[in-house]
């Protein structure tokens, strides 16, 4: 079984289609892995997920660890199972959840010593043992423990992370016994090319069957993300399945296919559903607004997804208005209809050799956030930075 | 058309079968009308609703007069198609939620000056009003607009609240053009039967299509409940429906039945769902409770409901001790499934005329609410109408 076959490129950008296959199905790429954290995509069963037609699902290894705990998953017959979802399942290795935790975690050449935001109680996830979760979990493709720095760090501490991250990535390797699992490498280095650069070679090196870059989920900071994202793709070999770790928004995911990025995965789409902002062909729409309150036309009339074929925007405004449990639910169905749509569509102008000129006509049309929340944004992007 | 035809009885108790027709579809009774207040039965789509089979709902007059307000339900060509539901809708007349906001409304004979609970709007409410507002949300069955005195009242204010409701329940079939909806009266006066018996000659002598009895929605105090249902039940015209408001507990359900009450409709099995509590043949499981987290069979082994088919206790329980959305959603499914499932045994126990069986049987297996519960219940609700 062949896990990784390209079968088409685009003549003027790096974009290419291709079938990721696993022991629970197969995967047309360029590919989004909708998230379901603690084993549930936020507010959606899993008849809820085949009906959207996802093709692979991202669980936390941070997350399931913790609860409900590898007993209750093996006992389970694995994740799959617990979750009741049999398609396939992408975990992380749990790197960038204990990092993300600030003064809750040391980390040393061990692994890293960190706090359970649940309990406080006190764990030790080293890269073996990130293997072995992972492996009781039972996801189709796994992921190589990595030490993610801050976006704002300095560059000797880039430096110190990246490396760790080679020398945990030949412990995950050592470690991981299945195989009916693809454990793929992540690339780190922060926004220096050079270490960037010296990651793939370190990485390819260890012959990994699927690469993932780290470290580039920076929310609104495309500035530094795109050239990153763009130059280190280009860097790892063609044949295998690169993967772009944290990222999606529309105009994210657009770009990023351009660069010869496979695979996404991104909290965005659902968290902002659970907002009331809904993804639309011309930009993010906030279904708390007023002047959904009197529009009988659905949110989108031009998709067809269940939320737009059977509602009202007035219903799901007033939905939201009464913080009906419902309207979560079918706000996460259209966006995350809206993306998996937008990669089959983007997979198919591949395909037909009219991806150029689909990027370019998307990227005109759709309004990215407004300059106002930008800035807003910004700032706020700074002052987390800050306090990590 | 006719609305309703008895087409079985019981012949130890006062139980019958039949169905009752309305625009949007027929009814197998008895039957338990989900509550979906704001309308949406909380958390589940109009699909859902259709896979659990149910074959009415109950909209609330007074949430979709505030909110979204009659315009919106008005452009969207009234409520069904507001809310995506082909099948029958009931509607209160609103007097109850607006007696139950206590110090914020003030009765006299025109009707009831409230404030809004979502923005402290003054509003007043008249028979006149009541009616208007269903007539535009365009349910198949609508109630009279009554005066509900609080369970603890003196003689005398269930005696007051009674003669007006009478005059007011006049002022209704007035008012009511629709010849496509059925507007049924609602028998007051307390845990009196004096008043009970006064209220049914007075409202029969009117002939309406159908009746409720209001003001036995008590919770626990059965002791309260049973007899005067009983009593009132069998006072109405036989040949037409009767509707026990507000109550809906399995036993309360079994018990009832058996005195000839058609229709329910409550808030316990949905909001309990919410909490964790699922009803199985043995009586409440909590999903919290820890005792679920390793086990790998259904909730209910006996259960077919889409959660039962589909997910093990533990995984319903990590999703309570999560939070996860989804578990909501899937709680509800199970305890709905439960109640009408319930409803559909009793019918047929009726046609097949085992019902005194089934009812002996049924509630020697189920474990109404412990001691303790029931306890803490019953001070927490004398405290409750002490405040009133």
């Amino acid at each position: 079984m062949k896990l990784f076959e390209v079968e088409n490129t685009c003549s003027q950008t790096d974009a290419r289609a291709g079938t990721i296959t696993t022991p629970h199905g197969s995967i047309p790429t360029p590919v989004f892995m909708p998230l379901a954290t603690q084993g549930s995509v936020k507010s959606l069963s899993p008849e809820d997920i085949q009906n959207l037609e996802a093709k692979i699902l991202l669980g936390n290894t941070y997350h399931l660890y913790l609860r409900p705990g590898l007993e209750v998953i093996r006992e389970s017959g694995g994740l799959h199972r617990f979750m009741a979802w049999e398609g396939p399942i992408l975990t992380d290795s749990g790197g960038f959840q204990v990092f993300s935790l600030g003064h809750l975690r040391k980390i040393n050449d061990e692994g890293a010593v960190f706090r359970s935001h649940i309990d406080g109680s006190e764990h030790l996830l080293t890269p073996e043992l990130a293997i072995e979760i992972q492996e009781t979990l039972g996801a189709d493709i796994i992921m190589a423990f990595d030490e993610c720095a801050p976006a704002d760090a300095k560059p000797d501490v880039f430096r110190e992370a990246m490396n760790r991250t080679h020398r945990w990535a030949e412990r995950c390797l050592a470690k991981h016994q299945r195989t009916d699992q693809a454990l793929f490498g992540i690339v780190q280095g922060g926004f220096s090319m050079e270490l960037r650069k010296q990651s793939v070679e370190e990485l390819t090196s260890m012959d990994f069957p699927g690469y993932a870059i780290g470290g580039l989920s920076v929310g609104e900071r495309k500035d530094l993300m795109y050239p990153v994202t763009k130059e280190t793709a280009a860097l790892l070999p063609a044949s295998k399945p690169r993967y772009l770790m944290g990222v999606g928004s529309p105009e994210d995911l657009v770009e990023c296919v351009s660069y010869g990025i496979d695979m996404f995965d991104c909290a965005l789409p659902t968290r902002i559903a659970r907002n009331g902002a809904l993804f639309t062909r011309e930009g993010r729409a906030n279904l708390r607004n007023s002047r959904f309150k009197n529009q009988m036309e659905p949110i989108d009339p031009n998709c067809d997804c269940y939320t737009c074929r059977t509602f009202s925007a007035a219903y799901l405004h007033h939905l939201f208005k009464c913080e009906e449990l419902l309207g979560y639910r079918l706000a996460t169905i259209h966006n995350l209809s809206f993306i998996l749509k937008l990669m089959d569509r983007m997979r198919q102008a591949i395909i037909e050799g009219t991806f150029p000129q689909f990027k370019e006509d998307f990227l005109a049309g759709y309004q990215t956030v407004d300059e106002e929340t930008r800035v807003t944004q910004k700032a706020k992007w700074i002052t987390a930075q800050r306090k990590r």
